[in-house]
């Protein structure tokens, strides 16, 4: 059984992460405390935040963080590292403090998702995990926030294992699906696992498999009488599969007194087949039988088909979630923010770049959300240096820390800090909450977030605004070539 | 560590695989032979073919299939399976037969990449993660190979683990990376786990961690003299980041004699920096130092770079490739072909769809690809029913199936069976070539292939033709509405 918190994913960093390990042990930065940043610049698709998922399992991955002596052998192997160096990643464990916005909080470009305090080396070392963890599981939790968002309280479910890349992101892919809103998965194993809710009914082959698709579908309402799907467009869909399986309904459920039943399309026009297999239904006194769809689903077409006056009760969503087809990538990176200095404080660290979107914002941060007293609402996200405080009993100026002249005042507003923390000094000290309660968390959390900033395109942008203090300091960076 | 042979996938299934599983159980279907074959429909990017892969890590799946306590307890609690259907789960092994295509084998639309032969609860059971894997593997090694026929003999090394989607994605995703012609890679796990030679250097925070530039790469140089590549676009390229490299190859390498170095930039224009660069080093005497380049990159922007003169050595491709971003999805699907009859015959099976491009070629099958002996070119695949032969010391006129008055004669010839025998009733009798073996073969098939099949868009339709008799059963199937 593929039990994440059994796994060592140690080795699964980039190589450079090791021979600039061995640098800074070697080199005298063996214990120079250092602050890294997870954040990332773009929210996928064009779209007005994202859904931060993956966090339990960094956890995981933290907590289990060592090297085997295989793993040591293989780098003593590669004849790049010194002995004294494989000795202490013999002895290597994470001993550092991390903070993190839990899972399932909607999250802004720069937004410091995670970050790091730890050694160097530690530091390094654990950039690609924690990455891939991130961008992986925010990629899918944000899609499917869309598409959840799209069928507008109807069930959407993930369908998309066989599409996945890779068995990781079949199995985390259903689970950051789930956290975005979806309703349950195809994927058993991720209920074993996770307890995002499995089912299923029938393939195509089923009803091959049988002389008929009246006995096929006779057959399964006989074998699930208890809310039976049947496939109907194996052959025909209007001609023969809605009008076997109304057969195969009043032969074997209605005797029972069985009201509740479904169908499922897999092909053809789904606006037209759906009204007319609606009407069929509802003729033939099946009015509970559920109209589930599935085919190449997307938010977009979800939108539309709706539009249409679709009449679908579910939607199986396959690989246009489980890949993010439209937009495949979450593109988090991990930057160095701050070195820590023998006294104690911190000195920031900038990363330039000629793409001034690319420019990083620098130092040991604190980030708030301001929520509206009045509405609940979330106004606007506040980025301040690690020790400065907000107090929100008092009006506030705040500006946009790309045309500083836009300014704005709050008031009547409630602070929230985003991140937590979640390990100190390498032990963890956060509970992770259950699957279900990120994914109702994650929906209260969407819900603070007024609709212009919802929309699928061009949405409205939300204000990540800088502390003065910390504005100060990054232009002062700039300025500096890099130099505090 | 995560060791693919030791991982049991088994509940990595579409839950309704086990509900039909049941079925087939309870309703006397227990010991029916079926036969599936797996296949795609359409080329990712619109390419003229792609690249098989995943074999491997299909047959590790296959040889620990079974369901272990705690599957089972799992499955009980779901309280639908029967105590005699969760018995024979608990004594579950797959038992059947399975043909592939060797991996690294050029595939073309509709051609069985695997065929399994197997009782129906056997073959549906494993349909998700055949699918999963042969998917995720093919499209990256697809994608692979046109970055590196873009690449017109550079190095392309693979650095997407950290926008991988999922721990398996970074870690298989660079093994498919390297079957589809890819160097190497950044993922130390895939070279220690299967030998895909990993590499890498620094990082943007190995500079920023140093006071100067100048220092970060004098330190990298003293500790890896041996061809060292230095990160040159945290501040400025051409006018700190190229000279403090220079300076430092010179203060450190030169004494030594040594002469191989390179360069790596992650940012800004690489056409014109490269250019730039390149007369850098060359003018400071380092004409041995290699130019390597990072930074969103894909077969199309290659090509282009090269075409502006752009002077680059290596390629680090990394989100593009690793999820496969312009087409992330490879669509294979899992098709019954045929049922087995009591007297050993096989009855053909078909799923018709309203969408023609859907319609499946049924029966058990045979494929052929015919190699022209003076050139060595592919000339046509043919698929026949499994109780052909094709005699390939005769003329032989084939035709086109989507247009039969099309036909061609091929002559002196050379037909090789595409599928070779991987499972016979449940036991491995294949032997896995080595990852390099794979590669080489990769790319000597590609090479069997005109040049008009390779071309990125609008590629020539390679022929796959049915034989007559498979023809004829086809259209008898449409004709009948799949009934034999």
């Amino acid at each position: 059984m593929h039990e994440s918190s059994e796994l060592n994913m140690t080795m699964l960093c980039d190589f450079y992460e090791l021979t600039m390990g061995h640098g800074y042990f070697e080199k005298g930065y063996r214990d120079q405390i250092t602050y890294f940043d997870l954040f990332f610049r773009r929210c996928p698709d064009g779209g007005g935040f994202a859904i931060a998922a993956g966090l339990e399992q960094v956890i995981d991955y933290i907590q289990n963080l060592h090297f085997s002596e295989e793993d040591i052998a293989y780098l003593r192997s590669r004849k790049l590292f010194s002995e004294e160096f494989l000795e202490y990643l013999a002895n290597f464990r994470f001993t550092g403090d991390i903070w993190a916005i839990p899972e399932g909080t909607p999250v802004f470009p720069k937004e410091p998702i995670i970050t790091v305090r730890a050694p160097a080396i530690e530091a390094q070392l654990i950039e690609t995990f924690l990455l891939l963890c991130v961008n992986h599981q925010s990629l899918i939790a944000t899609k499917a926030n869309r598409v959840v968002r799209a069928a507008q309280g109807r069930t959407v479910l993930e369908f998309g294992s066989r599409r996945a890349q890779g068995a990781d992101a079949a199995i985390l892919g259903a689970r950051a699906a789930y956290i975005g809103g979806c309703h349950g998965t195809a994927c058993t194993i991720s209920d074993q696992l996770y307890g995002v809710r499995a089912g299923g009914t029938m393939a195509h082959a089923w009803v091959q498999m049988f002389d008929t698709e009246y006995e096929a579908f006779k057959t399964y309402c006989e074998m699930y009488p208890e809310n039976p799907t049947l496939l109907v467009d194996t052959y025909n869909t209007l001609k023969s599969g809605i009008p076997n399986a109304i057969r195969a309904f009043n032969e074997v459920l209605k005797p029972k007194g069985i009201t509740k039943c479904g169908i499922r399309l897999d092909s053809g026009d789904m606006a037209y087949l759906t009204r007319k297999a609606r009407k069929m239904l509802d003729d033939a006194g099946w009015t509970e039988c559920k109209i589930s769809v599935s085919n190449s689903l997307d938010e977009y077409i979800i939108q539309d088909l709706l539009r249409q006056g679709a009449q679908i009760d579910m939607f199986g969503v396959g690989e246009r979630l489980i890949t993010a087809r439209s937009e495949p990538v979450f593109g988090g990176v991990y930057k160095l923010v701050g070195v820590e200095q023998p006294d104690g404080t911190v000195k920031p660290k900038i990363k330039i770049s000629e793409n001034v979107g690319k420019i990083t914002n620098p130092h040991f941060k604190k980030l708030y959300r301001f929520f509206g007293n009045d509405t609940g609402k979330a106004i606007a996200d506040y980025l301040c240096v690690y020790d400065e405080t907000v107090d929100d009993s008092q009006d506030m100026e705040i500006f946009d820390p790309d045309a500083t002249w836009k300014t704005k005042t709050v008031y009547n507003f409630t602070a929230k800090e985003l991140q937590v923390p979640i390990f100190q000094g390498g032990k963890l000290v956060y509970q992770c909450p259950s699957l279900n309660e990120v994914r109702r968390y994650c929906m209260e959390q969407v819900d603070t977030l007024w609709d212009e900033v919802k929309r699928f395109d061009n949405p409205h942008n939300y204000y990540v605004d800088l502390s003065q203090k910390l504005y100060d300091i990054k232009i002062r960076l700039l300025k500096n070539n890099g130099k505090t």
